[in-house]
């Protein structure tokens, strides 16, 4: 048996020696509590997620974190970065941090960032933290495969952010507000009430650590509600299914099948793409 | 014939009525020239790309804009808005804009992007606009659709624009530094222009209507650069072809094909997804 970080480095090349893996531990797989944790870059959210790493320790709870990137095709240099920033966990065997790249092959979300829950899920976590770097369509539906969904916002980021929240508003079953000791919170935290009344909207600090343990109890009581973790669940096997039918129709394109010489033809207007695409198309059947 | 606003819908819906309107249009394109414009929300893009419209039409150029949104699955009420943000032209039959989903069905570009800037091209538009709402990966490889690419910045954004920023300094050609008359722009520009000596950064204000005639001659210098021209009409046609194809091998999945019952299965450990994609690979076969 090859350690998890073999099976993940396999997983994210999308070797095909991680499949006979993934269907062993599959069965062993569906215990641990699935959280997503996402927001704009700059507000925190790895302090936060380090601070989230410390209470769940102290409950004796083992923890494993995949931050995760649709953005880039490979992690490369980032896993040092990220292990680098939560550093303080780093000597923890209890403690589980990866880096993931998630982008697919054509765009899209990589079948690889599944099986790395599923990885930590039979490593035995049973507290896996997803976080993901950046904010955008992939980004917010990686943050929904969790079974609870924290989103991360900071007073005072201005318009860009205002537009940003669109999305995030709609996903979070607990909204954050940190930097709340050095940043004036209060019209952000009273507009994300306003939005939805019924959810939990709480102010943090992840520098100074105040607000964590408010912040954890609230996460706990979503982890209670085993109709929401159920349609969770379900969401996420749907997900993963058509991911990977995805890759596999990818597969079967095998590759590009227009030369530079027929591409010149289309620049040209000598030839169209729709046409060539037919063409395509009948010698496959 | 049926109106160009129609073609666009019947294309928007993916709808095969447009096909053959397409192939008989698409030997009449090809002359028209592609002006991307991105950048993140808030910098001033639509006021920018309206002065740009009124210097083009006072040249009698024809413009077409699509301002495209690969987060939404479809326009719907962003039509009205955006050709009410660009009024001044609203009555101008030189000027044709729309609004357009790009989002392709399991995420990524709709091929209808490519067949509408068919359709503004065989229409005869001379410069063709596309202007992508958001910054992301799909907002970068939309924005590099076109033959030159003009990014808007603005400073004063904040950390978040910090991280939106590394996307958008690889692909834009020409710079431009907006609201460079109320808000301090000098330390932006210094670092765009350290990023690249050698491309043109431009300190604009969309607002005031300063510094758009240096802008307009710098993007007619590289209208100019036939090489450059000609490797992204390429990059075009590739990138066309390449959509085209992955939306074939999504329609011939035929749909998802895996039950509740299979997905609860799967969710309750009894079924792996693995072997479900196997299954279904071979029953295909």
């Amino acid at each position: 048996m090859r350690s998890a970080s073999q099976l993940l480095t396999l997983l994210e090349r999308r070797d095909v020696q991680a499949l006979p893996m993934l269907k062993a531990l599959y069965p062993h797989t569906g215990k641990a509590l699935l959280l997503g944790v996402t927001g704009p870059a700059g507000v925190g959210k790895s302090t936060l997620i380090n601070r989230l790493i410390t209470v769940f320790r102290k409950k004796r709870k083992s923890v494993g974190v995949l931050a995760v990137d649709p953005r880039s095709p490979l992690s490369g240099g980032a896993i040092l970065g990220d292990r680098l920033r939560m550093h303080e966990h780093f000597l923890d065997k209890g403690v589980f941090i990866r880096s993931l790249a998630t982008r697919g092959s054509w765009g899209g979300i990589s079948p690889s960032l599944f099986g790395a829950i599923h990885v930590l899920d039979a490593m035995g976590k049973e507290i896996i933290i997803i976080e993901t770097i950046g904010v955008g369509q992939d980004e917010v539906r990686i943050a929904q495969l969790a079974e609870t969904v924290l989103v991360v916002l900071s007073p005072g980021m201005g318009d860009a952010v205002q537009t940003m929240k669109a999305g995030l508003l709609e996903i979070g079953d607990v909204m954050a507000v940190n930097k709340a000791d050095v940043l004036q919170s209060d019209p952000l935290r009273q507009e994300l009430q306003e939005s939805d009344p019924n959810r939990p909207v709480l102010e943090v600090s992840a520098e100074a650590g105040s607000g964590i343990s408010e912040l954890l109890s609230t996460l706990e009581g979503f982890f209670k509600k085993k109709d929401l973790v159920r349609s969770r669940k379900a969401r996420f096997a749907r997900e993963e299914l058509q991911w990977l039918l995805y890759e596999r129709l990818e597969a079967q394109g095998k590759g590009f099948p227009f030369t530079e010489d027929l591409i010149s033809q289309v620049v040209l207007r000598k030839k169209d793409p729709y046409t060539l695409i037919e063409g395509w198309e009948k010698e496959r059947n």
